[in-house]
């Protein structure tokens, strides 16, 4: 049964794999509604193998795809690309995130479904959008950051860029990809046509640089990567405390209040630090003035404690364990345990859309490989269970439990 | 006149400031919803001040509030309140990005608004959501990102942590806003009621571990930061070259391709590095053999080339000033230059969202302060000339063409 939720009704054709695509699907099933989740024989979706993977369920999996159901077909026979235009007439939604062209070779590209179903929004998700030069290459979150100046930006300055360890351009991505969809959707739910929507890792992470690219365009100078204290703002920076590195941040309105905090006043109406520009020519001085104070403080508990007390913000760098330990992300559900019949007890982080009038990190289960096969054609198409049976000893259909 | 759009005819009611409120309906205006930019005198959003600035006009508030109308009011008088609670009933949508419990103090709750509209869908974006022993701390993306785990995911294993020197949090956090209310008003127009959404950095930054928090759970090992090579998929990294440091990635299917390329077929089928897995163990000379291979090449094109020819992803880490003049992006609209009155030519980054059915990167101008409160107040409310110019000289509405 499906939860009754903001999304009920709503049914989505689900091509994608791994990780940007399984992104958009997975917030839209969060929300109440149906995604099926099309997978090729043998293996499926290549995530169902990616570590960490336990009594055949892999976690990676897990996070992904919880509440979608699998229809294993073959698209290369002609029943399963008959199957696949069926339910495309039956849909809301058809998504897809294959290289550029791939979709089309399938024979489930944008104008086959916009003719099979005029009321379908589509959206295709690739690294570096549908048309243009670098389209053709091969692409992945890391490539697309590279390519999108957003890894230039990360590291010491003159010194190697460094990579951030989770999949921020990918799961961003899915994010727009589910954006796009539901304002489409909401389009022709007031009686507009279906939409192609193209949405790219690169354009996802372009729109990021919410000042680089500006600022290059308007001074000729191009912004690099500057450590851990912000280029263009001070103090914000990383600072080494006893048991973290902490972030400390002070605008204009926290400034005075940071220098009462450490005691030394006076630097808090000093005319060379009285402005961010200034600040910002300052910065070595600055940053070694807060550095000695911390140091100087006998726990990191009473530094927090000390800038709290004057509203300036600070926050210690959290390893992933103290953040799944944490009371605040585990009391508003920002991470969640989650049970699965394979893997037991799995901790996720949480849905992060939370709608006042429906409950948040509604209970979900993964499936294995196929599992759905007979229930969608059934319930969607009224195969017979006979005509299901054929086609599964035809391989036309596959499932596979282990999975 | 609005541009004939997905989003034309609804109207958003837009109480935030500087920068992930300001997305989210930053998205919304470029896909023709009307955004009626509400700000308190003397002043104005924050971000109007933020640099770069030329004559009078800051290129950050030019970037996120092209083609929002601009209502400066006074909420401190019954006059402003009484119209701003007017506007309420008129809207589809009422977001705002104070800190926690500022809104309801303003008169512009959620509890109000749904009293006023029962209709609207309101949104609050936060650092750490509405509650929580984290609530009341004062937060910026920075801080947000520390406390999710994200901060120490970057840097050297075993040194500091970096930060990210552009907005991927909040920029982030304002498509997830935009991506819940839009779903909440696709609700709506099926016959649901108003939502509440409540959107934080930290869930935000939270969604994008696509596997540590998961990894963790499993495994009792709490993933950190390694550099500019992944902990967990080997070739996956960063190698020096000529002009740029190049991004190679090779999962399983690109590992003989890539021995290929180097003309090292011989390890492709080597048992040594035949998974995954085995890669990752010996990823220091695996990384060095790669390292040797590129250093040995002449140009960094012969590189990209050979690795091209073989399908292997492979990508420079580009600059801002390679972004911006890098021929796909200017082709694709990944940034586009826009006009503006005041600071002539801008570069920015393109609108993400791609829609067959309406043109891309369209026109729009960012207003001065107060710019169109008249035409606001007479459109919507049918206020008299006579009456905003009362208004003005009371104080309660103004305006300030230098900005």
């Amino acid at each position: 049964m499906m939860n009754k939720h903001l999304l009920s009704g709503f049914k989505v054709l689900d091509f994608t794999h791994v990780l940007a695509g399984p992104t958009a699907t997975r917030l839209m099933v969060e929300m109440g509604a149906e995604v099926i989740k099309v997978e090729f024989p043998p293996l499926g979706d290549v995530s169902r193998m990616l570590p960490t993977v336990k009594n055949g369920r892999s976690a990676y999996y897990l996070q992904q795809n919880r509440g979608k159901k699998s229809l294993c077909v073959n698209l290369k026979t002609p029943e399963g690309k008959e199957i696949v235009e069926a339910l495309i007439k039956e849909v809301d939604v058809v998504i897809e995130n294959f290289s550029p062209g791939v979709a089309a070779r399938l024979g489930i590209g944008w104008e086959r479904v916009h003719a099979l179903n005029p009321r379908a929004v589509m959206c295709s998700i690739s690294a570096f959008g549908q048309q243009g030069p670098l389209s053709a290459l091969p692409g992945f979150d890391y490539i697309a950051q590279a390519y999108a100046g957003v890894t230039g930006m990360i590291g010491e300055a003159g010194g190697a860029p460094m990579l951030p360890m989770l999949g921020l351009g990918d799961v961003n991505t899915g994010v727009h990809a589910a954006c796009a969809i539901g304002f489409a959707l909401l389009h022709r739910e007031r009686g507009g046509e279906g939409q192609y929507i193209d949405v790219s890792l690169l354009d996802v992470y372009a729109h990021c640089h919410e000042i680089n690219i500006a600022v290059y365009g308007l001074t000729g100078n191009s912004p690099t990567r500057a450590g851990n204290h912000h280029y263009a703002i001070c103090p914000l920076g990383l600072f080494k405390s006893k048991d973290h590195y902490l972030c400390i941040i002070a605008l204009q309105n926290q400034w005075a209040p940071l220098c009462t905090a450490m005691e030394r006043p006076e630097l808090g109406t000093d005319p060379r630090y009285d402005s961010n520009a200034k600040r910002v020519e300052h910065a070595p001085e600055i940053i070694a003035i807060i550095q000695q104070w911390v140091d100087s403080i006998a726990s990191e508990d009473a530094v927090l404690a000390a800038l709290k007390e004057v509203h300036v913000p600070c926050a210690p760098v959290l390893t992933i364990e103290e953040v799944v330990n944490h009371p605040h992300m585990q009391g508003r559900g920002t991470v969640r345990a989650v049970q699965d019949p394979k893997i037991g007890t799995a901790i996720l982080p949480g849905m992060p859309l939370r709608f006042s009038g429906f409950p948040h990190n509604i209970p979900l289960e993964a499936v294995h490989l196929g599992q759905n096969n007979a229930e969608v054609l059934s319930s969607m198409l009224g195969f017979s269970a006979e005509k299901i049976a054929t086609l599964t000893t035809q391989g036309v259909l596959q499932a596979n439990p282990a999975t």
